[in-house]
Order: C-alpha cells, then sequence, then structure tokens
C-alpha cells in the first residue's frame, strides 16, 4: 500500500470512531445541555377537530429542539376549578392522545393538583376543560406534570451507558444549584442529545437558556 | 445511698443526656423540618415612618416559625421595571435594614434580577421602590433571593456536628425529589430548628407543609 492509502484508512478509522463516541472525554459523556419546557399541551387529530375546526391544521411557530417538533401559532384557554390559563400553546404536530403539562405552580393557580408522569403515560391523570376558537373539550384525562427526561439516540445511550426507561440523577451547578432525581432516560432513533426541565425546576435551580447538567451514573 | 436516691440520680442523668441530644438517633440527627417562605420584605424604622407614618408599628397578622417574629398585617407594593408586586407582606418586628425577599420567578415577572444572598447580607444587592399607605421610598439595595438556610440552636448545632456559617447539602424525598446544595447553617440561641427555602424550591420539589429533609453531613 501507497503512504497516501495508508492515510486515507487511518483518517476513515479514526473518524468513525470520533462518530461513534469512542473519542467521548468522560466531561463530554455526563454533560447534557438543558431545555426549559414552558407549560403546554399536545393534541389529538378529534380534538383539534372540535377546537380549530374539522380538518384544521396547526401552523408552526418555531421548532423546537426535538426534530420535526415545532411550538405551533394555536393557543388554547384551560379552565380550572380556581382560575384560567389563557394562550396555553400547542406543540405539534398531533399525537394519539391530547396531554397537558403544566408546572406545580401552573397547576396550583388554577386548581389543579396533578401527578408526575412521563410524556405518554395518562394512568391516573385528571382531565380538564379546553376553550379553542372554535370550540370546547373536555377531557377525560390527560393532565400531568411532566417528568424530568433526557432525549437520546440508542447510540448516545450505548456511549453513555444508560438504557431507554432508565431513571438517573443529574447534577446541576448554579446559584443555587443541586440534584434532580428522577430523571428519565428517553430514547429513540430520531431524538436530539437535550434534558427537559419544567419552569419551576429553571425557577429554584436558576438556570436558562444554554445551561449544562451532569449525568451521575 | 438508698435504692430511691440511686433511681432519683440516674433519671436525672438520663433525662440530662436526652436534653442535650445524646440518645438522637441518626435519623433525628439528620432530618430537618422544611417551611417554605414565601416572598416578603422587613424594614427599617426609618423606612417604615415614610411608608406607613411617623412611628407606626406594624400589627401581627400571624407568628412566623422563629420565636418573636410573625408575618404582618401590613403590606406594600414593589415596583420594578417590567411589573409591580402587590400586597407584599412585611415580616416584624423591624429590623436594622430593609430587605425584600424574592423567588427568582418574582423577580423576573416584574423585570429584576436579584444575587442569592444570606439574609443580612445587602452587598452588591440591587434597591427597589416601594410604595406603601402614606409614602415611597427607594432603597439603593436589599433585594435578593434568600439563601436556603436551616434555623437552629447551638446545642442543636452540636449534636448535629455542624456550625454556624458551613454550607451543607439536603436531601429532599418527594415526587419531584434531589439534593439542595448550598444550604447555609444559621445558629443562634433564639432560632427555632426549621429549613427555609423558597417558594420556587417548594414548587420544584413539590413539598409544601409538612416536609422533611434529610441532612447529608
Amino acid at each position: 500500500m501507497d503512504v497516501s492509502l495508508k492515510t486515507e484508512i487511518i483518517e476513515q478509522v479514526l473518524k468513525r470512531l470520533e462518530v461513534n463516541g469512542i473519542f467521548l472525554s468522560e466531561k463530554d459523556r455526563r454533560e447534557v445541555p438543558i431545555s426549559v419546557s414552558g407549560r403546554h399541551l399536545h393534541l389529538s387529530r378529534s380534538d383539534m377537530d372540535v377546537l380549530f375546526g374539522e380538518g384544521s391544521e396547526l401552523t408552526v411557530f418555531k421548532p423546537i429542539s426535538q426534530p420535526g417538533q415545532f411550538a405551533s401559532n394555536e393557543k388554547v384557554t384551560l379552565v380550572g376549578s380556581k382560575g384560567i390559563i389563557e394562550n396555553l400553546r400547542i406543540l405539534g404536530p398531533l399525537r394519539k392522545e391530547t396531554q397537558v403539562e403544566l408546572a406545580a405552580s401552573d397547576a396550583r393557580r388554577i386548581g389543579m393538583k396533578l401527578p408526575v408522569r412521563a410524556s405518554g403515560d395518562l394512568s391516573h391523570t385528571p382531565g380538564v376543560t379546553i376553550i379553542g376558537p372554535k370550540g370546547t373539550v373536555t377531557i377525560q384525562k390527560g393532565c400531568m406534570i411532566a417528568e424530568r427526561h433526557i432525549h437520546m439516540t440508542p447510540q448516545q445511550a450505548l456511549d453513555r451507558g444508560v438504557q431507554d426507561g432508565q431513571m438517573i440523577r443529574v447534577q446541576i451547578e448554579s446559584e443555587k444549584g443541586g440534584i434532580m432525581d428522577q430523571v428519565y432516560v428517553h430514547v429513540r432513533d430520531d431524538f436530539a442529545y437535550d434534558m427537559h426541565v419544567d419552569s419551576d425546576d429553571a425557577n429554584a435551580f436558576m438556570i436558562g437558556a444554554g445551561a449544562v447538567g451532569r449525568m451521575l451514573i
């Protein structure tokens, strides 16, 4: 083999190792960017029909960190026993079931007491009345405080030695730092590497855009 | 010595050991009751004069956990660049300096960015305009996010092996639990044993009345 071929092979091998995370430092393996999820909801096709009209579609306000998902221009009003939340933004695209995600402080303000749930797990969650521009629906379940979670791909999980569904702890360095327990690892091919916390967590730990956590695993 | 005198002496010794915490179990030594401090302020004599009238006095709404301290009936309005906080309650008695304690979410809502400070440490804290029923004052400093802290007596500190000014960590068990870092140990003869966290911490960790933390020391 001539020198240039050897060089080419070595470069390709190094590149492959890097892509597969073999070169990840301990620091890079543990660090995770944090996004703050404000209160929002997801809608089913049938609830969308009632709230915004038959066959209506969500329109993109701006993309969010997960590929294909977006904050929509469409908003609704949530009606609790002690108050309402206006201008609650819908995240698209539409989903199989309607799901409302509030912080504990949001929920208390309108008289709701919500359980902590992983997204998609609507078991034993209360319902609520939702008002849209074209109609009103009362869902029988689907309101939750979203569990703290980290999105990642199967490769990223492998690199970090964690598995889908695992609960881990994440260290937060800040003026009012600490450790968040019960952080759910959510693995899917199309996920971007990102930890999601709610606005109460962001306020308590005093973190905002650009925050980084360290997984304790 | 007769038997009854011996019994009496033994009982007195045991009682003294118990009072001094020698009999505290590891669990009791580590556990601390948690109180949630909502936003509030303390006033100096001179600011009280301006806001409520010359020589006016705070009146007791209800006692709080620390002996001699109380939530007063008197309230003021705080003016930030982006909004106001109405009905902000004053904690009595009057202090040497006016001090405003907000949660990070309160501060952001009215356009203030505040540092975390131990109570009484007003260094490099911003001021604010305060409106009372009889007048208005603009303080040049004194607004803060109160540092998480634990009140205790010298004996309680001794029993737990901690010292005044020490920063410790406290474990919170809840649906959204974790560890609070940077918890300040505040020791004084007249303190009641109690940890204070702000409303953002209470919301994020989902704790309320009757919550208990575990000191990691």
